[in-house]
Order: structure tokens, then sequence, then C-alpha cells
């Protein structure tokens, strides 16, 4: 092979570190706290996080080490985002919102080394840490101004304990940088080691997707930082230089709108549930936040409502993107194309309510049980399935990864179309559709329809027994006035849908229960509701 | 070292021509012809190129070999961009401004294979063919409408000679993809090799340089495919899926004008001397391109008369972009960072005409003759050096390479200076500063401030001999007055630079001569008036 003759240049966060603290070093970050707001600039992340990387080389952290974070989104946490890769370790951030003993199990799976704890959540570690035997150091960041709780070292005594100035090593850009785990709804989580070329890669693809990020902008990032690289907006700074937003702990809507009105934000990054929660918080206390440009929600999909209730009650436009832990997350961006814009006003929303064509350098097919590649014609649903650079190649030391890919394609589990424009469109997960009497319903469609009805807040839709068609559609659902009817549903849902997937019944509850990273927790109502048909 | 577990997903041509013809399948490519206008979808684009990568493989090209390019900016050589790389060989773009000789020499030093060319630049191919041993054939690219010339083959005939479909095969993103000599002011031209990857880090680090291109985007690309990738803008297509236009080989204003406000191009990029006629036939036509929004010079220092022509005779924000044929080109673009939207007006100016902060992934410092590295503080001069992805790492088959590299630095020949948020700012090429006395006047500042007076065009400062100060600068001017006297110019100079940087005589002149590729050719002025002072 004749090879280009062009210098080799590592992809590697280490430059996005350098790029904060030289081009955008006036650039601010501003982290809510207990106390108030704090705020540095990208010079001032720079000085700290050298320092920080100095006392982990120093504290004996080697090169492909994990290191573990259970942090709110803040500057400190922000600061491990870099000065742990950029030392040649793993960051891995911790989901703390799974159950206790999953916690466990995967940190005992990655053998963290050393734990970088919020004081807000150093209980669950306390309570755990006899239980994680490679656990050498815990390391507590004061985000509740208590002290640091006794067997523990205080995150800003560590910092001050390294050198002033840090020489960082070159770095292969295949080296591991980052580690994630599922959020594991069957089974154990699984792991997914990001390298550095991967997670500058996805700050590059995001960068390209259209939101047109730069240096003018300030970022919320609602979305957690523990949740898949917060999307990559916190790396993604180093290349478009926008300021960073974080809430730290307060996410309830009462503490966020005054947050987001007081920051001068200009784009929010966050799952549906808190931006529903800030939705209402704005509607409540009547403000407007006139700085934000854009808004972008995923990790479940983009309601009408939600889309709606921001644009037509405050102009701002709300984007969806869709992707995976396994895709580091982002893989595609519903934003619509310029050839869209003439479409009638129905067609455009139904379009941004599909998931979105893929980021550069993310391709995408749909694929039937057979294994046969489908047509993108916006109807034939398939498995999603997708490749790219920062796509996993294979779980972290996981047995289960085989079943996960097909010729080199990583299996979503997602059912999905994709139109003539490359825009997919997410019909249900597999394990999610209905399967009555050997047809499909999906689940998903059902849900968006049914939260159509302006009085119904949410609804999950879940395949109960039936002892006729083997399954069929139960619609739980959280309505918004009282006298709500199973017949006002049905009645609402008639000539919107198939009779046939007309829901054998519906369930009135209180609230839709969750998983750790707010999504609806249909295993938790399969395991009540499986026999509702037939008790 | 502990990799990722990514997927090896290579950075290559082919997943964005692949992307152009899917996701942007109908946005448009529009060519200016000899009879008028060609346009077609980048769908009939993917069809054509795939066609013409068909054709190609069956006249026995190998991976590997490089294809010679002899055009103007069209959908054909916009064609070949793509079908070459992506079958594995390299496409070797010739700049046939050259002198045949220099021509002959780098075809010679390519070893190419086949030879695409247009028939309008046929003549020069058809004299130099019997000193080309390598050639086994030439295809004839019809832009003038009279047929093929006898003994070449017809570009339509070769590409229908392909299949209707085409495997592309899988490609290592290090494999060599295109070829592009230095222009060779000295001595003969020497060869960038650039590789897949690097092409296409480029087009990223050029999408995410705050231009905030996409597929509303219309772009003229001025600046001629057969100059570094045309800065690539072709390329960035695949990306964000801007539509391009082309303009062939009408480069006169008189051309470009109608050209411009018929297709509604939002984005220009060009050399200033192309953009300078631009900016006169537009004026002197009378009409307003109300589509444009941007427009990026490069190739040349922008000037304030240029600058402030766009921006106040006709609203549009004019850029500057610095890159070498080493740096594939682009390595800066001078957008103003938001902080600098308060300064007075002047010093906006001053900012903007610099040669601006680096793009992602390029780094850039200044060093003295000791090796020193001088601080970014916008005054300590030393020479340019880069490095990144898309800068070479030597020259193709050149024992010259050495010399241009120091500490894995490529050393760019320029003197520059870098201020405190990383913007560049270009004194003088090495060769071209004016040693008086042993203390250094920089020719191109000279320069600069002669051409803001209002009846100055052009002004080129060289180096002259002197008795005395060894050497000492001379202007060399063209007016656009009658009657323009030395001591006007002089006079005019007085308080706007040193007194002892005033140049020692003013030469006027119908024209100043320019390279093949535009810029001042002060070789040519040196040979001329070396000995001015000492005659």
């Amino acid at each position: 092979m004749l090879q280009g003759l062009m210098m080799d240049f590592p992809l590697t966060l280490t430059h996005l570190l350098t790029r904060l603290s030289t081009y955008y070093a006036k650039q601010r970050v501003t982290t809510k706290t207990h106390d108030g707001t704090h705020q540095y600039t990208y010079a001032e992340h720079g000085r700290r996080t050298a320092q920080l990387a100095s006392a982990l080389s120093q504290a004996g952290v080697q090169p492909g080490d994990r290191v573990a974070t259970l942090g709110w989104n803040s500057y400190r946490h922000f600061e491990l985002y870099f000065a742990i890769p950029c030392i040649g370790a793993v960051i891995h951030t911790v989901n703390f919102r799974l159950h206790p003993e999953q916690v466990v199990h995967l940190m005992n799976h990655a053998e963290d080394t050393i734990v970088f704890v919020d004081a807000s959540i150093y209980p669950l570690i306390e309570k755990i840490r006899p239980l994680l035997p490679t656990v050498r150091r815990v390391i507590v960041m004061d985000d509740v101004g208590q002290g640091t709780p006794a067997g523990t070292e205080d995150y800003e005594a560590f910092l001050a304990s390294g050198a002033g100035d840090f020489a960082w090593p070159t770095l292969d850009e295949q080296a591991a940088a980052g580690l994630c785990y599922t959020s594991g709804t069957t089974g154990n989580p699984k792991g997914c080691l990001y390298s550095h070329r991967s997670l500058v890669l996805h700050s590059l693809g995001v960068g390209l997707s259209g939101l047109a990020l730069d240096e003018r902008d300030q970022v919320l990032s609602i979305v957690p930082m523990f949740h898949v690289n917060a999307w990559g907006l916190p790396y993604g700074a180093g290349l478009m230089g926008y300021g960073l937003i974080f809430p730290g702990r307060f996410m309830q809507p009462q503490e966020l709108v005054p947050f987001v009105m007081d920051t001068g934000v200009t784009f929010i990054g966050g799952v549906p549930t808190i931006m529903a929660g800030l939705l209402m918080g704005l509607t409540q206390a009547g403000v407007h936040p006139a700085s934000i440009q854009n808004a972008i929600v995923g990790g479940s999909a983009l309601s009408r409502n939600l889309l709606e209730g921001f644009e037509k009650g405050f102009g701002i436009p709300i984007l969806q993107g869709w992707g995976m832990t396994e895709t580091s997350p982002v893989a595609t961006i519903g934003i619509l194309r310029s050839h869209m814009l003439g479409w009638p006003e129905e067609d455009q929303i139904r379009q941004r309510l599909k998931q979105g064509p893929a980021l550069p350098f993310v391709e995408t097919r749909v694929v039937d049980e057979a294994g046969t590649v489908l047509p993108w014609d916006g109807k034939s649903a398939g498995e999603l399935q997708v490749r790219g650079p920062w796509v996993i190649s294979s779980y972290y030391n996981d047995p289960r990864s085989a079943e996960s890919f097909q010729d080199g394609w990583f299996r979503t589990g997602d059912i999905a179309n994709i139109d003539g424009d490359g825009y997919v469109q997410l019909v249900d997960r597999v394990k999610d559709m209905v399967k009555s009497g050997g047809e499909w319903i999906s689940s998903v469609d059902l849900e968006n329809t049914i939260m159509g009805h302006p009085q119904i807040a949410e609804a999950a839709v879940i395949a109960v027994a039936h002892p006729k068609w083997t399954e069929r559609p139960l619609a739980c659902v959280v309505a918004t006035a009282p006298g709500l009817t199973r017949k006002d549903v049905l009645e609402y849902l008639k000539g919107k849908v198939a009779d046939w997937w007309l829901p054998d019944d519906v369930v009135f509850l209180d609230a839709i229960p969750k998983t750790s990273v707010g999504k609806f927790d249909k295993k938790a109502l399969r395991a009540q509701y499986q026999d509702w048909l037939t008790r």
C-alpha cells in the first residue's frame, strides 16, 4: 500500500483540553452549588486539571487503570473528565442511581482503583465499600458544605497535593479513555470501553450534525455526566469553544428555572422527563428564557406535547437525538433538511418526531429476521443496526458480546424503519413489541398516540398475557385531570390506530415507574400486570 | 496498553461519497459550461462516479497509481475527486499554469499513468506528451464543444465503458489519496501526498472552524480544484451536505457576476485577486448578490480594501484563511471571537486582517533563530511552525524534506507572531524580509499600508541591494489614477510606519507580475530591480 505522507498526529482528548485553556481561555464554566453559583474560566480549568493529573500520577494511577466517578454535573467532574484519560487512565462514570447491588457488580467488574464521589452521593459508597476490594482510595467532592466524611479524602486537598505543572504524555489514539455501563434493564449492565479516538470523533460528529454550536454558545448539560459522556457535550467544548453550564444536583424545576434564567443558556440538552419538568416550571413561573435558541432531547423519544410545549409556549425549537451507551451515545439527530421546510406543518412535525439521519461516520441499516437488509422506504421495519468509529466492537470482558453483532454491525435491539432521506424512525424495542395473534403491535406508537390526549401526562403500553391472542396491549396512564375513564381513552384512540391495536384495558397510575436514567420501567410494569387480563 | 473496544471504522473519502448520494441525494451540483449551465444532483453524481470508478478499474488502474487531472472546476473534475481515491488510487491535481517544463518535471516525478484533461487545457498536454513516458492514456473532458482531439479519448465515452454498479473497496485510512505539488517559487515543485485520513480530518476541521456551513448552503468554489484540494470545499460537501457551484473556466468578472447572481450562491471561497475582480465586476454591474452570506479568501493576505469593499459595498462579511500546500491547505481561519465583537471597529479590522486561530487539531508556534519557542504576546515574531493530522510529514520522494522540519513541527518559512487569543499574524516570508543594517523590515506590512492609499491598486515591496545598509526596501506599485508620484506615496506612509522603514524609492508599474496561483512574483521583481539603487 502506498501510504500518505502525513503527520502521525493522534486524536486524543489532550488536544481538546489544550484548546480549552489556550483558544478559549476566557470562556466560562458555571456550576450551581449548595451555596450559590461557582464560575471560573477554561484557563483556570486547565490549571486545576493539570494539577489534578499530577496528583493522580503521584497517587500511582497507571495507564489503563480505571478510576471511578460518582458525581453530578459540576466543574470538578469536568476536571476529572480530562485529567483521568489524559494521563492515560480510564474514567469510569458510574450511574449511582442503579440498584446498589448493580453498582457493586459493575465497580468490581471494572476493577476501579480510586473513587471520586460527591458528598451527597457518598452514603452509597459508604454502604458498599466493604464489597469493593479493588478500591484503594475514596476522594470526596464536597457538594454539601459539611466537610469530608471520616475515612475519606477531600478533593480539594487531593488536587492541591499535585504539582503546579504537569507534562501531558503523548497517548495512542486507540488507548482506552472512558468506561460506561449500560443501564441493564435485563441482566447485569454491560461495559462499553471508549477510546480517545472514538470520543474525539464522536464530538466532531456531534459538532457537524447541524447544531451549529460555537464559542458564542452557553451549553447547559442537564444530561448527567454519569450518562454516556453527557452526550459528548463536555468534550465538544474543546472543539467548539462554547461555555458549559452545570446544574449540580439541583435538577428540580423550581431549582432549574431560576438557574436557566440567570445564566444566559443558549442551548440545553436533557432527557424528556427533566425537560418536561423544566417546561412545567417555566410555565408556572411565567418566565421566558429568551437566551435559549435550541434544545435537544434524547434517551427517550421526543413527544409531540414536549415539542409543541417548548415551541409554541416559548419559541424554542426542540430537536431529538438518538443513541445508546454502545454508540457513545449520539448516532442520529433529527434536524429537518431544508427541502422539508416547505412541507405542511403536520408533515414537518411527523418528521421531527423521527430519530433523524445518522451523523457523519455513522451508518445505519434495518434488517429483517431472515437477515435481509430492508429498503429505505419509511415503512419496512426491521432491527436497526449501526456501525461507525464511535460504535463499540464488543463489550468489556463480557461473554455476551457475540450475540450483539452481525457482519460487523451492532444490533441495537430496536425495531425501526428508515425513510428515503435517511431518517431513522424507531418503532419499538424488540422486547417491547406486543405480539397479538402472530401480528405485531408497537407499544411506542400506542404510547405516543395516547400521550396526545390533552389530559394524559404519561402513558406506557406493555404486552400482557391473553388466553386467545397470547399477548394483548395494556395501557398504563397518568391522567392530569380527575374523572378520566377507560372509555374516554379508548374513544380517543378510535380512528387514530387500527381497531385491533386498541388496548384491552387502561390502568390509571399516579406515576409510571422509571429506570435509573428516567425511562419507563416496563420490566416493573410487566411484573405487576402480567396477569391483569387472566386474573 | 489497554485499548478501547470500538469499531475499526476507517476515515475514508468513500464514506463522504456515500453520504452525498444518500443523505444529500437531492442536493445540486451546478457548473458553468461553454453553452450554459449544467446541473445535476448528488444522486446522479454518485451514479456517474461509480461508473467512472468501474471504468478506471477496467483500465487497469491499481491501488497507489497516480492519475493526473488538468482541469477547471467542474462536475467532471468533482467526479474524479472521488472516483480515483475511492478505488485506492491517487488523484494528482496538476497546476497547469506552471511553466511547461515544471509540469513535465512534476508529472514525471509523480509517474502519472492516466491523464484527464479539459479540452481547453489539452494543447499543453499535446505539446509535452512526448516527454511523459509513464502516461499511457489521455482522456479529454470536452469543455469547449468541439469534440475530442485526435489521439485522445472522450471522457463521456470512457465513463460509459464502466459498469453501472461498482463495489467500492474497503480502504485503509492511511492510504495515499491525493497528490499536489507546491507552486515552487524556488527550485522545482515539491510533492505533498495526502492520505484519506488527512483529507477527511481536514474537511472536518474546516467544518468546525466556525464557518457554520450546512445543507442550506450553496458553495461557490472559485479556488481552483488544481490548487490544494480546493481548500477541502468539494470533500466537505460529503460532511455538511451543501450544494456545490463550479465556474468552469469562466473566471473573468464579466462571466462570474451573472453566474453568481443566477445560482443563489451563499458562500464563496477564492484568492484575493479573483475576489477583487468579482468585487469590481459587481460594483460596475450595479447588482447586489443578496444570497451571499459569507466569503473567505486565502492564498494571499486579505487586504483592508477588499474587506471593506465587500462589507461596506455589499454587506458581505469576508474572512481570511491561511495555509499551504503542505497543510492540505487550511490551517487557520480568522473568525472573530465573541469577546472581540465589543471592540472598537479599528481593532476588529486589525484582528480580522490577521490570519486567525488554528483549526481544531492544528497546532501553531513561533520559534526564533536560536530555536526558542516565543510567547503568544502578539509581538514576538519568529518562524511559524505547525503540526497536525493534515500537515505533511515529508515531501514525496524528495531529499529536500529534512530541512523543512524541526522536532516534529513543519517549518512554514513564514515569519509570524501569535497573540494571546491564538491568532496568527504573518509578518513576512523569511526570504521576503528586508534586512536593513541588521534590522528587519516586513515587506508585507509595508505593502498593506501602501495598499491603503486610495489611488493604489497593488503594491509589492522587495529588498534591493544598498551599499551602506546591505538591503533597503523598494516599493513597486500599480496606481489607479495618473499623476501619482514617489513623493505622494512616501508622504502617505509618514507616521504610519517607522521612518527608517520608508522605501528608498517607488517604482510605478502597469501590473505586478504574478505567479501561477496569483501571488506577487517577487522573484521576478527581484531579478529586475536588484541593482535599482546601485546602478
